[in-house]
């Protein structure tokens, strides 16, 4: 069997397959590695995904679950949720080469080892960082795979790799920028999805468009400084991968953090108890804000940031206190320097 | 007639209202002066604008069309159209003494001379800017008076001025900050109604949120670019006032320039010819951003500024280019670095 595919994507949800769409339209042939026997026999029948069905792929596109199409990648993209990753590299691992490329849309930071989505790459995958790029910015699968236009940041230590990731998906309404602060990028995608958290409780308890800008304004000044520490620049948090993915995760009720945030208020408006547990336990899939407070939170801790919309997501997250009242302390602030 | 009213607004609109709301809640007793006969009058008998009487005002808040209030008052709030804001402070000239302290809420560059509000303050009120403050922010008039929570910035070159203005209005649910950067707050909330223009066209042709936040993101560098041509401070854009009164401006239906560009869409969609004159005309108040438009794109060539957003927008307004040709051109960009 001889397998001339050249891009591979590894996934099955619906980021993959958009993403898959992007590629196909920006006139890259690209084959999904999915291990969902399901989705692989379904999409080779009918070209398109059984959970949405409304959307036909073109022949550039192909599915397989042979990890030959992993082996002869020129190019991998790595479309899995964040906490599957580490396994998934350390699986494949015997199947890269040093000439591959590995652009991750992953997002979030592995829970057991605090280690990014480029760092588990490097060193469960022992891929060196100039073949490693990640890809981020405002967008939402469900809006992409519409082909509604968006713009996306890819970053990587190596602008010839971001450039070539870049070449290979810029389509006529996928505009790619580059960069070379993979680091912000990665912690900008995770730290986002807090305030996104946020976002989506200020939103169910109809606080209006004031409340909802500022949070957003100081939010982006928080994960500054989180950032900061962690070894990010801060041009990275003012573009499309920091403030332009937050300003859609933080919008969108499409977010599983936003819906987190959204449930919690509505539970507050029941005046039902709240158990923040139970209601993770209950929603669809993991909220990755829900870790990320509590990293970022101590980090902040640790390095005295000045941090008050981090400190009140995690009080009502972790230390049930009162989501209201938290909010209203927020605003009872001393009149400070901006 | 002694007039003992030390803290006077000066303006009859809803802004006016809602801000002496705040004033009030705040504990600062305030007086109204307008020469609107009708508002007074009814304000007198009801406590109410004839308006929105939905809203009923504290026993702090008075009206007057008695120019002893601008005379007397320490504080002077405007509230006015910025294109009134010339032959008022002409008008009133007289009435100011040295000890006042004047900040402005009303936004915009008065067209026929091309100064800021502070600047024509300055020049024709013979203030000097140490008595000068600006107040901007994400602050929805609609919003503020249902008392909803909301951040503002409050700019002077003196900061023990900022610094008096924050503390009259420091209410449960207002929350200021200061900042000497007077030049960055007023050109940053000129410029964004350029790009909420923009926002309100990109909306109604449904382009969805991924266009919407990288929008965003690349007018707020532009606005920066063209902010740093005019002497404003960077720090400002990604503030309350610059990035801040962005999204809420842009995101809000209730805006005029949002409406201008919403209109545009709707007229598009609906194959009628595109008339931006007779558009300016039917629609209801003046929508600033179309004069910015124009002056910030003539900043923007002299200075060779990359802001392909508000030369779209200029395009489309000032020169008949077909809107949506012009988005999709947009969007067919060589790969670039952030």
């Amino acid at each position: 069997l001889i397998n001339l595919e050249k891009v591979t994507i590894i996934g099955s949800g619906y980021w993959a397959f958009a993403f898959a769409r992007i590629l196909s339209d920006a006139g890259t042939e690209v084959t999904i590695f999915s291990i969902e026997q399901e989705v692989v026999k379904f999409f080779k029948e009918n070209r398109q995904h059984p959970k949405f069905t409304e959307y036909t792929f073109s022949k550039n596109v192909s599915i397989s679950d042979d990890k030959d199409v992993i082996k002869n990648a020129l190019v991998l993209f790595w479309v899995i949720p964040a906490q599957l990753m580490k396994s998934a590299v350390q699986e494949y691992q015997n199947l890269f080469n040093p000439k591959q490329i590995f652009c991750i849309l992953s997002k979030g930071i592995d829970i057991e080892t605090d280690l990014t989505m480029s760092e588990i790459l490097e060193k469960y995958g022992s891929i060196k960082p100039s073949n490693i790029a990640v890809l981020s910015g405002p967008n939402l699968a469900s809006e992409i795979i519409e082909r509604k236009p968006a713009a996306t940041l890819i970053a990587s230590s190596s602008l010839s790799t971001a450039k070539k990731i870049a070449q290979l998906c810029n389509s006529p309404y996928f505009v790619t920028f580059i960069s070379d602060d993979v680091k912000g990028v990665e912690i900008a995608g995770d730290l986002k999805n807090v305030y996104a958290i946020l976002a989506g409780l200020i939103q169910s308890l109809d606080f209006g468009y004031n409340t909802f800008s500022a949070v957003l304004t100081r939010a982006l000044k928080e994960m500054i400084l989180i950032g900061d520490v962690l070894g990010a620049k801060t041009e990275t948090f003012y573009g499309l991968a920091g403030l332009g993915d937050l300003i859609t995760t933080a919008s969108s009720p499409n977010s599983r953090n936003h819906t987190l945030g959204y449930k919690i208020g509505e539970i507050i408006k029941s005046k039902q108890n709240l158990n923040i547990k139970e209601l993770l336990a209950s929603s669809l899939g993991v909220a990755e804000g829900y870790y990320t407070t509590k990293a970022a939170y101590e980090i902040s801790k640790k390095n005295h940031l000045d941090t008050p919309l981090l400190n009140c997501i995690y009080e009502i997250l972790f230390q049930n206190a009162k989501p209201y009242q938290t909010l209203v302390n927020l605003l009872d602030q001393k009149i400070s320097f901006e």
